[in-house]
């Protein structure tokens, strides 16, 4: 067994991500935005009296863009304290001890993560309207186009295959809805010193309570928060990341289910995910167009289902004014959740872009279909026409069974539902009107076009609202 | 292994829920709801044209609250259909075929279902603003008790106990903000036949979608709902029940921390959760005051983890226009959520009422710990006298551990903290202003005080937007 | 709103669990498991020389049988004690007060409830070998039926439908060798007292550790155990309640899968779990036949994973000696777990018992297929007459694509897939060739027919093993 | 926002895990098994018949050291395939294309992976059988120092902290049973081709089923196994991954109950899990000494629960033959819960190795507790001189209330227990007998020191079996 040199990656992030998300949460990243933090604070005390030299701020500014990871890795290993090592590396890059005054680690820490939450939120948010886009868009291009509804996965009643789209775009409005609402109430902890009463940061300031609160709110709206919390410990309470990583467990539902429809479809050949250029089937069987994205999107909802675990777990906790039995839990599930919802985001958007209707198979199955799924308007017209509702459906029971019996054993020609019903005292209408009942196809798919122009309007009003969406375009997949 | 002959209750249910919350959830209370959906639906259906006798839902109406549930389970048994056998139920009583004209089992038992769900969340809303105000009440009555603050569960800064349960409110105020966000958007999924086309009821209606328009909004009206969906197959997208159940998991979370609390400081003599008239300890030892009913919360709280995986199972699992694979999932895991979330609050709210702090206790365990709690303002007093923030930290921390030891070894009149300070040079602070400093015992609890001020007026404002809050009284506990 | 009277029932218990998993989990059943446990120490205690008057033991056994679970139930609302309430009640019958002598609580729940455990693992065990005798007996019946295999699901390459049967065979024995392990292993709690010492039984003996030895020896027999703990504290370790809960989830996965497959099948035509006599399709479409009992064994696999994460949420919660953090999660877990898994194997026995295959339209859709399945036999013959294999391999990918098109484009006259392959350079074999490697049909599903005969095998060992399960039958399904 | 140009780094590998369990799941370490996997197959594929180059093997062998992820990564990138990836760049660094004939991606993948997990399994039990070795060491070394044993977290009766640590070590050993269980029968998929059919080496063979169960064998005893499966399809079942990462989880119990207790004794400055060189308490409070490891074990334990989540979601998702929707789940999840669990063990093992209790402050409590923990004994006593059980509980509870009440009102002095109790009439025992009693501290403690010894026999059975156990050390922790 080799001894492994290299550094083994992220696969979340190294395979499946974005760019963007990556900046968020790679290392580097982290340590610019920390820096810009304590430039923040250190700024905000002098404004409001501290004494801090003007020289000595701008010494940090210097500096700041100097991150080795390296040399902070090595001092951590020797203080078995990150943010020490972290601040050591800084003042030990500027010369100076300024930063961090009056700060307990978790003022630095939770802040920062916050941050990452909150934009790499932003970014979710941008991208599953894209996503909302591509299928709305795909919604509308197959409004009316016919296919045998499904429902426990045998012929039902027929329905379009822009409706089919629009039944996930209603789940993904739903989703976009708590993922909108938990951005814009998003809370951050704020500067509240080691178990939350300010102590610290008043001491510094002579127990002057107002400038306190003051530094605070510069901070806070530095950050880009809209809301900050007045009682927390040590930490913001962790059902907040519960209610974070549940928020993209359940975006992730729709292109799940949508996506299953898709691999279901495929196996009836009836529709194809995309086949792209270059791409090889299985090394067995070459001509096989799989549904390999699809299934991968599968994966990523089971995967987000896993980081919602690890944030329930982290409810209910909490030791008094805190500690760090959290803290390995959120380095592993908070990057890993959001890698996971931007990688199913990409892939799913590729999909929406690249799958295809195989048409005239589609028309195959409605043909055959058609008569069985037909069956609950010739209920309705019978119950219309004086039959008692129980006993038409007992008839239409009868034949169908006995038709659909006559195709389970090869021989569809001789399955005549229309013939038989025409043929039954209990069903009051004869060969003609049942025949002209079934030639009136677009009675049967009820509302489903209008239903999509509904969800045409309700994505507009999105796209409308978050313009930066329109830039979101997936990389390659892998 | 003798043969079990009566009903196997549910225990969630019959130990530890509501009457109004099992009223919600019971067999009986559930085809009420239905037969009274079903009753609005024939007016509907009559007055928008459709031939109903005005008799027959005399008739149904006469005997909807005759519930038999004997002969229901007699029909479903033969049938194997629930709904089925609830039709021929009503039908037989009533001696009518008129009810469920036009719509598919789905059409009932989603929005009856839903029904549940809101009124359930409704209630639950109420019962955490109850708990909200208890929390507030006890939070403003400990306002200004200095306790030793724990971080790591050791003694790390002062705080205040008010502030200490202001941080449970703090979590509660976000879970509640959750949970009325998804209240006032939860939205129906209305009537949409088979596979959500709403073809049969334009069927009924001859093709005329306003009219089916028209009844939909009367029956959602009727309802209670605020929303309702407009593409859905033949259910409701299943990541709204994770909405729902994730809800209850996140709001657990604050009553489980705070508990979690009561439950250490039980530990260390400086709590009680009170102790009930008629209680015993355990057998073997009756003097006891155990924590029982906090260590239950921590047991509803994991319980609603393990329905939120079962909410989570579902998300994602729609096959095409749906199926009843998450059937026997949500029979169980909405009632059995809710009886939990409702059991959990029923107990919440009367620990919060019954708990007591042991103020000598507490005063012993200030005395002992003081001068390291106060370790962070001498370090800041330090550096504003002059001193290196790392050099001051380093004495500080030698002394600490010098006086740490001494009192770990059973020697505290050995510990001496401040002397040692007082006699170091790199801290630029004589005994005489460290003792001066200590006794400003005021001065170690930070904004305490007026965060506890911030959580009563928050409180203020849900209490009052939700006066029927004020009317939840738990029952008595088993 | 009406207010419930009646019990709310345990939906998983009277819905779809057995008589014998009810008998094992009632109140009543294991009030009798408890007071035979009390008898069983009291004559312990008596043989190793306590004074217990023999008439007393006659007393408690007179009355054993007379379970009053209204009385009990009224002592514990006063007492707030479950266990105090049952002793109070049995001795109250009895006239004595010798029960419960040297015990604590959890010296009888903890004991009690494991029992439960044993004997519903064992009947489990029992159930599952039914479950993969009906398997195996299905699989024998259908050993050479050639189907479609699919992988992605999209046709592959042939396989048996024995086969496909048997691969669940796979599975379901390895969740049966798991399951055993843990029956023979089970180890008990034992007799050991208020934090695990035995204290309590040493006082009462005297300080005699050989005859407190000796009293838990008896009792553990007694109970059936093969193992006993030495090192507890109040209770057991909860991980082990993580393994039993787990050993469930993983046995359903057997099920879950194979009735997955059922329900692709039951799209495609080309089988149903069977219909049983008096069921009624969906009202709206009375001749559909669903599967709604393998969709059913997906919902209790759903349900096994939320109490598994219940069980999961119990491991590492201990304090000290032990609390009752998890009694009511044990309360609902432990029940309902089995509860869920004797539902899916009754359900799952019954569709084993009650599906069909239908063979003609298997065979159509084999005919299709074929020439596409047979890609990797050609593929493998043309390399054995001398192409390179990634040649080859693209000769066939570029055939095999352009073939597939015209079936996706309605033109399967114009496929001709093997006339294509005949008439390029790079495959050497020419279409005599070609025709003649279609034609040896028993070419094409390899070792399927002897790994069904394996399974058969397998199977037989345990069934020879636990002859019991030759008695096992599903109840009729609601 | 900066683009992240470096990698970002597996946190769970790169901060926690082993160099060992790294190399396992590193991209180099699993090529060269995935090479020396394909070499083997072309050597039994030439042994027993197909006509491969001596020299082709030769040259495979020459370069099977080199690997270039890069050039995999850009050839990846291209083709969209990544076993199709690797094959190229084999092919193309040794000339040749014979690797892989007759071989579906699966028939590489499967048996690698499981090859991977086999060996983390083995990893994984000698590192929990040292840290079990480390344990009992502790637990011997504090076999008689009597504790104040806590239930609900309240002193209850005295035990030992040796015992409290056996504790631990029964939970670990019930753990390490089941791992080992699984380990010893870990079964592995075999040559099965691409539906589980054997058919394409059964076509390299032109037909003879011997061989390829010949070349079958070679391979899975080449790669360790000791079983293999059957009846497979492209994947084998994937319950059991749940198997393995469940024993995992299962595994982390052990630890995770006793470090809790851990962080509870500290707080209670009884114990320290110990202080390293060179680590600073938080920034803020420099003397802290935080169970930093001990929390984050907890953390780990969390985090496993999550990856069992993921295990569990992947159960009862094989559609048909197979396909890759457990693809991505398992590319993390595999790797990052042996990550988690070899991180949590290392970090045991160190506390384990340097956790210290305060004896004096440990008898300063068991000063103070004493007479109350002796109620069982003195009920005891005075049941067997002729109390009754009932009465004389309800004579202890009332002076047990009456002391503790004092003691919490500050007034310790006033307790008096053992005065208040030889004064009443329904103790039948006077002063003198009481205070006999409380004198023989070794009375107290029961079986507390054999079952310590028992636990060191346990643990030097699982020693003896694996002395490679002996040889773990754990590195030093960051």
């Amino acid at each position: 067994m080799p001894n492994s040199q290299s550094v083994i990656p992220n696969v979340l992030a190294e395979r499946y991500a974005s760019g963007a998300m990556k900046a968020i949460w790679s290392p580097e990243g982290r340590i610019l935005i920390e820096r810009d933090y304590w430039i923040a604070v250190m700024k905000g005390q002098r404004e409001l009296g501290l004494k801090i030299p003007a020289k000595a701020i701008k010494d940090y500014e210097k500096v700041k863009g100097q991150v080795d990871l390296e040399s902070i890795d090595r001092r951590e290993r020797q203080l078995l304290h990150d943010v020490k090592s972290r601040i050591e590396e800084f003042n030990g890059l500027s010369g100076h001890e300024y930063i961090h005054l009056g700060m307990t680690s978790r003022d630095l820490t939770e802040n920062v993560e916050q941050l990452q939450v909150l934009r790499a939120l932003e970014l979710i948010r941008l991208k599953a309207i894209a996503a909302l886009k591509k299928l709305s868009e795909r919604s509308v291009e197959y409004r009316d186009l016919m296919i045998t509804g499904r429902t426990h996965n045998v012929p039902a009643q027929a329905t379009t295959l822009g409706k089919r789209f629009a039944m996930a775009g209603q789940e993904l409005l739903i989703g976009i809805d708590r993922l909108h609402d938990l951005v814009e109430r998003y809370p951050a902890r704020g500067l509240k010193g080691a178990v939350g009463t300010q102590l610290d940061q008043q001491t510094l300031f002579e127990g002057d309570a107002k400038k306190v609160a003051e530094l605070e709110e510069k901070i806070v709206k530095h950050l880009g928060f809209g809301n900050v919390m007045t009682n927390v410990g040590q930490v913001y309470p962790r059902s907040l990341d519960l209610d974070t990583v549940t928020a993209l467990e359940q975006l992730a539902s729709a292109a799940v289910n949508m996506t299953t429809t898709v691999r279901l479809m495929a196996g009836q050949g009836l529709m194809t995910e995309g086949f792209l250029k270059g791409q090889v089937g299985s090394s067995a069987m070459p001509h096989k167009i799989n549904c390999r994205s699809s299934e991968r999107i599968h994966g990523f909802g089971t995967i987000l289902k896993g980081y919602a675990t690890m944030a329930a777990g982290l409810t209910g906790g909490q030791w008094n004014e805190g500690d760090v039995s959290c803290s390995v839990v959120r380095r592993i599930m908070l990057p890993d959740a959001f890698f996971a919802i931007d990688g199913l985001l990409e892939t799913y958007i590729t999909v929406l872009g690249n799958l295809g209707a195989y048409e005239n198979a589609i028309a195959a199955e409605n043909e055959v279909q058609l008569p069985f799924l037909a069956t609950t308007t010739i209920l309705m017209e019978a119950v219309k026409a004086g039959a008692g509702r129980e006993t038409a459906h007992e008839a239409i029971k009868e034949h169908a069974l006995a038709a659909g019996s006559e195709i389970r054993e090869g021989r569809p020609s001789e399955a005549k539902l229309t013939e038989r019903l025409a043929g039954d005292d209990r069903i009051p209408l004869d060969l003609k009107q049942l025949n002209k009942l079934l030639s009136q196809s677009d009675r049967f798919v009820g509302a489903a076009g209008k239903q999509v122009d509904t969800f045409k309007r309700q994505t507009a009003k999105w796209v409308k609202k978050f313009p930066a969406s329109a830039k979101i375009k997936p990389g390659s997949l892998l």
